[in-house]
């Protein structure tokens, strides 16, 4: 069921909406540009609504494009010329007062085209302003002071970072905040240096530190041997290879014109998006005919990312993040380092998101794009039955990524978004980055007493337990918006009555969804099945339905903690895999749109509870990647990159392989130099 | 239990060997040169056993190096000058006078060191000879011919092909073999093509046709669409992305001498065996001091291949592969072809068997090896807390690939050995090639009727329901040859009391498998755990136990057979992905020595049912990737390459991320021309 708040409009304010601003014509899926976020804050400022409330400051929390409806965007796209200029659109979320506002602001026209004050659990994303801002109190904070001082480190070495307070079970005490310190100093790898034994409350609309405790004091860990950075590092050196150097001397095989990509059979749009970081739309591949494009993935994205700890004491229980619905990908995402994050061949995008004061914050490279060869054939084959010849025939494997960081604090996440000219969408996610480290007394494994919730990865720091989970929003689109869910279960038939000499084989038995319900699969316990995303309107002309399947990730943990467990009732969805729903414009993120200080009643299993009809309708499939990691010294100072990923593979798509008719590159050209 | 025939020598002799022939000093886990190969035939066919059994030949089943017991090889190697030279001998196994012998042949003393004949169910792989052999018969066979006839085929595009039978409880009616045919006649790809309703039985010792049978007939799938060879596609062609060359300006970072290959912070050694095809020995991995070799893998290769068909009909029941037991890798190696198979900074090693007379068989390219970028960072991370900074830090994922390509007649297996600076060694394997599929009436699925035991993959071409387990041996030493398998599992603790807000969290219980039984995991039924390879008697500086995890693959089918169906009873380990095992010299093949026809009474499984001790001694891992392959249209007429893979990643092996003081590559030089 929707949460009450949704059904309760304060206001609703539909102004007549006039002026109209000439942006030039974008792609209705473009992302604001810096020039609307501007726009749209001067909207704002000079609004009826900015004097009504007569607040002496706003705080952006979300600015971002409203999209138009599928079906307005796919009838503008089928005929752009023809169709008339879609209005610029921005869904904003404000807090000012003390409450929240959501607003639509049309930027075409000039103002705002509702607005409401919005009810009801948890608050939105949290801004990078009040973020710098509430980091800075402990320092003027004496207890804090004299925390620091008693544990013999320099104040002014001292970094303090904001952390999500959770839910549990508490009723709303407004928007708060815990601060845990850290000591850089000597190194830029604070997180192994953390201060431990001091809780810090803050409330962020107040801007003061509201509750304090410092219970017990263990050593800081040492620098040594912690700092990242190449110039501060000393021989013996570790190992490395021989750079490998790529070029590509018919130039780039993609085109990108806006931020529409156009690469070998495929057609998508990229853009950047203040929460999600990283959206692919519209993604199309052409039939073998190299005419026709026919959807696969009208909207791909990270919908949230939840990193629980298992430490449930008083200094860490709360630890239980969802990176992308409190913090942020647009905040959280890195500008990309030309060389090192991507290769030589790589193109750059920017991107822009609306900081807490309403204006544009430009990250440069957030996104770079480059095609891939790793070395490998996309197919072979070496045929010696034909007599007197011996035959071999292999195709270079070139793909293409798009790539983008968010690094959230301590943790780097590397996603990709590889597509195939064999049609497949391969979805990568790489962890990298820092743990988060507890700090202890224990210098050596032997001296360990009582249970410590994590591994010894150096002297005085435990690893703690904690799992990632990531889950996609896959809006597939098979060969149209009309699609099925379908289980090809496998089942083992046992024969007898002297038939066969066999006494059994496995066959398959489709089964198709009919409803959320049905859809859910959790892999640990699923009957083996291939998980089909079918169009029942389309057939090959073999007169198979056409159809995506997918092809679960290796790293497929799901929750371990209670379902009672208040982290877990906000990320009920971890309990599965995977998920489909009905299609809703609204139904973005997984955690709800107000994921901070969330109750779990706006999150994809609180919707899915409805059970509503997904059977040859518009569906969306939600994967969660899981992994459950236990630290090894091997992830101190820095964890080595654990890629995983997913495929969506055609089955049925295509009326067959279309990497056959693939010619070769000509050979001797790119031998190494 | 062990086998019955492995109990009785009929003859053990130990012959005076004198002559000592010099072959130089290859290190001993060298494969047979070819002069070793035919060294040994000509002590063979001098041999008193040639003269006592008077047989006309020969057929050679299996030639490979029988390696120095691993303690007498580790002595060696750690002084090799000190250690008097160790003799090179093989093991072959012939049939002659219907009779299966294994001999040790002494190739320094140039005798056979010990001989007998070999009781017990199974035969020997197959050898390339006797299949060639085989497959000509039909055609001067005349129901064969009256059949081609019938079905309006010309006798002259017609090709046959080797069926293994397996065993169905049958009693021992010799070595047989199933022939199918396929016409080939315009097109290359003649697995399109079967010629469906004929089944051929032939004796491979008489070498005559002894059963036949054509039931019915179906129309010969067309020709048009299936050829894969580039000269016979015609426009519009298939998708590509633009080249991508690569080139390495410091050169190799890898070194070959013989066959150890030094590269980064590993040394290995890379051989080849006339069943397992590539074989992996003494992977070893240093220190951070850049001193100390501490081995990881002793021995690593593909133990078997199984690939059973899910169609029961008379014509299809049998086919139940074991690609590596019945056929051997050696004869499947594929030359690879240099630019597509592997990329232009590989070098090239080549292969040398034994064929069925024999005489040595040069596979050139039999393996490559190269450094590997593909565009991806091996670690990263961006810091933005430091006030006044930005500091970004990454570093280039290079890495080295040892592959080699297995063509199973339709199927072609791309078999990885990825090596990582990390310490990690990913093995993948690449499913690409030709389906097997079925002749049908059946031109539009709509048309079907009745349980087809596939897909309809094209006009009259049913695409069969099938299996790939590809099981490795993997012969883990970790840190030394103690070693345990400890699974730390996952619990949630349910926490109550008010000594937290949590309610619930997991933490980990470590278990040491004990025996065989407390090893055995199947992925689909085991709580969540780490899988642990751990030395009990070695510490990290911290305490730690050093280790190797195991990150198994999302590719963990289970088969679906019937614990008393035949082909299940022969590869009875395909229940679980994961078996660990005592050490034994002997025990390399999932399915026994004699996999051919064999019985179940010498796999894997039949080993474990002794379950011996696993615990702090030498182990052996043993790890099955399994699919289940529902076909569709885009695997005609070729199948793009499937990928999976799993990881050995370090686990407190080091005292600390290895990578963290790995100097960047300079940058500049490196950019795209």
């Amino acid at each position: 069921m929707r949460p009450f708040s949704f059904q309760v409009f304060q206001q609703l304010l539909v102004i007549l909406c006039s002026l109209s601003l000439s942006f030039g014509q974008p792609h209705p899926l473009d992302p604001l540009t810096p020039s609307e976020i501007s726009a749209i804050y001067t909207i704002i400022k000079s609004s009826q609504l900015a004097s009504a409330i007569n607040s002496t400051s706003f705080g952006f929390h979300y600015v971002g494009l409203e999209e138009p409806d599928k079906q307005t965007f796919l009838s503008w796209h089928s005929n752009p010329t023809a169709h008339p200029i879609l209005p610029r659109q921005a869904f904003v979320i404000l807090r000012a007062g003390g409450q929240t506002y959501e607003l639509y602001v049309d930027i075409t026209h000039s103002c705002i085209a509702s607005q409401r004050v919005r009810f009801g659990n948890g608050y939105p994303v949290l801004n990078m302003e009040e973020q710098n801002a509430v980091t800075l109190l402990p320092f003027n904070y004496t207890p804090f002071v004299e925390s620091v001082k008693k544990r013999g480190v320099e104040l002014s070495d001292v970094i303090c970072t904001t952390f999500t307070v959770g839910w549990y079970g508490e009723r709303d005490g407004g928007r708060l905040i815990k601060l845990q310190c850290f000591v850089a100093g000597e190194t830029a790898n604070l997180y192994m240096r953390p201060v431990e034994g001091i809780t810090i409350l803050a409330d962020l609309e107040a801007m003061e530190i509201v509750e304090y405790a410092d219970r017990f004091v263990v050593p800081v860990p040492a620098a040594g041997g912690t700092d990242f950075r190449a110039s501060r590092q000393m021989p013996p050196y570790g190992p490395r290879g021989n750079p490998v150097v790529v070029a590509q001397p018919e130039g780039k095989g993609f085109t990108v014109y806006g931020n529409v990509v156009r690469w070998a059979n495929w057609a998508f749009h990229v853009s950047f998006d203040a929460r999600a970081g990283l959206v692919i739309s519209h993604a199309r591949v052409r039939n073998e005919d190299n005419n026709d494009y026919r959807s696969v993935l009208y909207k791909g994205f990270v919908s949230e990312l939840f990193v629980p700890y298992m430490d449930p004491s008083e200094e860490w229980y709360f630890k239980t993040f969802f990176d992308n619905g409190e913090y942020g990908f647009g905040p959280l995402s890195s500008s990309l380092e030309p060389l090192t994050d991507c290769p030589p061949n790589a193109e750059y995008m920017d991107g822009y998101y609306a900081n807490g004061d309403g204006s544009p914050v430009h990250i440069p490279n957030v996104f770079c794009i480059f095609e891939r060869y790793a070395g490998d054939p996309s197919w072979r084959h070496t045929e010696i039955l034909i007599p007197g010849k011996v035959i071999t025939e292999a195709r270079e494997e070139v793909s293409l990524v798009v790539r983008t960081v968010a690094t959230s604090g301590n943790y780097d996440y590397v996603l990709d978004w590889e597509f195939k000219t064999s049609g497949s969408i391969k979805v990568w996610a790489g962890l990298t980055g820092m743990m988060e480290v507890r700090g202890t007394d224990y210098s050596h494994a032997n001296e360990i007493r009582g249970e410590q919730h994590g591994e010894l990865v150096a002297a005085n720091t435990i690893g703690v337990y904690h799992d990632h989970y990531i889950s996609y929003h896959l809006d597939l689109d098979i060969a149209g918006t009309t699609n099925s869910f379908v289980k090809a279960n496998l089942k083992t038939v046992r024969v007898s009555g002297g038939k066969t000499p066999r006494k059994s084989y496995w066959t398959t038995v489709k089964e198709t969804a009919t409803t959320e319900a049905d859809a859910r699969v959790n892999f640990h316990t699923a009957a083996p099945a291939e998980l089909l995303f079918v169009n029942p309107g389309v057939k090959t002309k073999l007169g198979n339905t056409v159809g995506y399947r997918l092809i679960s990730s290796s790293a497929a943990a799901t929750s371990l903690l209670t379902d009672d467990d208040y982290p877990q009732i906000r990320a009920a969805y971890t309990k599965k895999q995977l998920w489909v729903t009905p299609y809703n414009k609204r139904d973005k993120w997984v955690t709800g749109l107000y994921a901070d200080q969330s109750h779990g009643d706006d999150n994809l299993a609180a919707w899915s509870m409805r059970n509503r009809s997904i059977e040859n309708t518009d569906i969306v499939l939600w994967y969660t990647i899981g992994i459950h990691h236990i630290p090894s010294q091997e992830d101190f100072p820095l964890m080595p990159m654990l890629s995983c990923g997913f495929e969506l593979r055609p089955f049925n798509f295509f009326d067959r392989n279309p990497l056959i008719k693939t010619q070769p590159f000509i050979k001797g050209r790119w031998a190494a130099t």
